[in-house]
């Protein structure tokens, strides 16, 4: 099961989540520099990125982005160290927990039907 | 953090999903004995619980419930070997992934605001 994948979601103790949409969307921030850029690269709306960033911040005792809002470049964003310390912990999580379950890994492939 | 908790899903090679709700259904239908029951033990709508299970039969080789429609008793399912199969390798992953991830939990529960 070559294609067979998994994601990690922390549901945190103030109720709120962090899952894989919420991390891409913080490394396409890193990566592009700014809230447009990144729901571009996601294939998202403006709106839609900008309400997860705000529910990201809200979530932090230190905001994870911070945000330029409108000027002559049309606003950039960057992610803070509280921000690139999140994604960090989710990747790690993620890396040990697939790395984990290699065997149950195969023995799920062998469950499942191949093709749609 | 007592109460940060994680839960992976795992995105199967035929574009199917594996996530908490489901193994929680197959688990309420473990212990109800029925669809019906599952449903109400979940605060799930009947039509919802039949529509989940349906998926999950169609992405394995072979089903993972067996229900009897209709009948005297109003129709009972069981959870089958293939079933429990599926709900014991997600429970492993998943107990893996929390066991190994203590570090990264209590760091990430220093970036957390607390409360609401």
């Amino acid at each position: 099961m070559p294609d067979t994948h998994l994601s990690i979601r922390i549901d945190l103790a103030n109720g709120n989540r962090i899952g894989p949409g919420k991390i891409a969307l913080l490394e396409a921030i890193q990566a592009t520099g700014s809230i447009s850029g990144a729901a571009r690269a996601l294939e998202m709306s403006y709106r839609r990125a900008w309400l997860l960033v705000e529910e990201i911040n809200n979530t932090l005792s230190e905001p994870a982005v911070t945000a330029e809002m409108g000027g002559r470049s049309g606003g950039g964003a960057s992610v803070t160290p509280a921000g690139e310390k999140i994604v960090d912990l989710y990747r790690k999580i993620e890396t040990n927990a697939r790395s984990s379950a290699g065997t149950e890994f195969r023995a799920l492939g062998k469950l499942i039907r191949r093709g749609k």
